[in-house]
């Protein structure tokens, strides 16, 4: 059984407010499943036959892997007042490249599963990380 | 419902022999969950009342959670034979790195819950990345 | 002689308008240097006999490190119109970021020659990511 | 003037025997420079009017900036003994990556000048780190 965010966030020395910690642990969560999506739908369309017509998405999937993995490293850090701001446009523009790559790979969905799968997650992603944005 | 690693495994365009890809699968979500694990259990670190004393356990964490990460993201790109050597390379970095951080945690895990927790992530990470290398 | 960014720029199939190819080359080169400044303060702050005083240092300057390498993975790869405004909320929240991580380290810069040295490369490449966030 | 990594190495608070000190300052030089100019070939493949036959420039160019970047960080860290004999094979799975991404840029390099200053930046990075390696 693995250790989970929740888990870790749970043993973390400080105090969340409220439905926050809930808030973090599924935000990571989310992130952390995204970026597994956005890599191996990344390379799942560079294998493909015509990677050609994939180009798009494997940019949109490349920045939206790099921005929820950057994103989930400072939730998890303990966020102090003073990071707060910089946390809260950190996960605007995480936002931005979830939708991004979620309407890149919404156009390839029918003919990759890769792209329907990772639509779907950044979707989950996005979704989550808005609840936490309107929570910070 | 997450999308998971397996899935997306699943949905890549070439085919992996035997029990490969459940390996990658199960290796990609204990990397993930000791990316967590070691990035949270850094922070949680720094937050303690005496930080000084678990200096050497956050450098541990954190070369730990950077190789972790880096290396789920190269099993997540189809491993190509070109490629594969480098990524037996990789893993064994990981393992290394797993191994320092699990026992750096485990002299800290009576007081602190987030590095008995984090010790706990890393031994399973190791153990997942010992079968899959052993298998390539 | 190392290969600049510059010359990487210069050479992707795309064109760039008026100065911009200049200041995405300086922004990257800013980027670099503060990312390698601010691993290494972290680090050495950690390695300093009493590195409880510096945990704050240490987290600002592990963001600011995370947040600059995105950045400049995301200024490298060309800036189609699609991607356009999540890289001007990711380059907010480096600026972000730096401005942070210069302020914690100027604490300590009479005492840690590393913070100084930090404190200065977040404060160039907070003043370059400004002037490419104008003309963007 | 920017911030070098010999400036912030020569700031550490521990010392590092002989021409070691050099060499980490020319690695990690070489290892950003790597991961840019990866990072950019990449993009600028997929930037291509037939990224299709760049594909797997595109992944190896992607393999190499992660474990570049992953080293240049490792090597920023003050190496303690614990931690040595996993920086030995990360460094040496970074020249794998970069003999990978040389050997595939050189394939394009008459038709992509991001392919051929790419090809050159991997060398230059991997003849740095095997210098390294011989040191540690």
């Amino acid at each position: 059984m693995a250790v989970t965010a929740q888990q870790m966030l749970m043993a973390q020395p400080v105090e969340l407010d409220g439905e926050l910690p809930d808030l973090v642990a599924r935000a990571v969560e989310a992130l952390g499943a995204c970026t597994v999506a956005c890599t191996s739908c990344a390379g799942s369309c560079l294998a493909e036959k015509d990677p050609g017509s994939l180009a798009d998405c494997v940019v949109a999937c490349t920045d939206c892997a790099d921005l929820c993995a950057t994103t989930a490293r400072m939730l998890l850090r303990p966020l102090a007042n003073t990071r707060r701001s910089t946390g809260v446009t950190v996960l605007a523009a995480c936002i931005g490249a979830c939708e991004t790559a979620a309407a890149e790979c919404a156009r390839h969905e029918l003919m990759h599963r890769h792209c329907r799968l990772c639509a779907e997650a950044c979707r989950e992603c996005l979704q989550v990380c808005r609840e936490l944005l309107a929570a910070l």
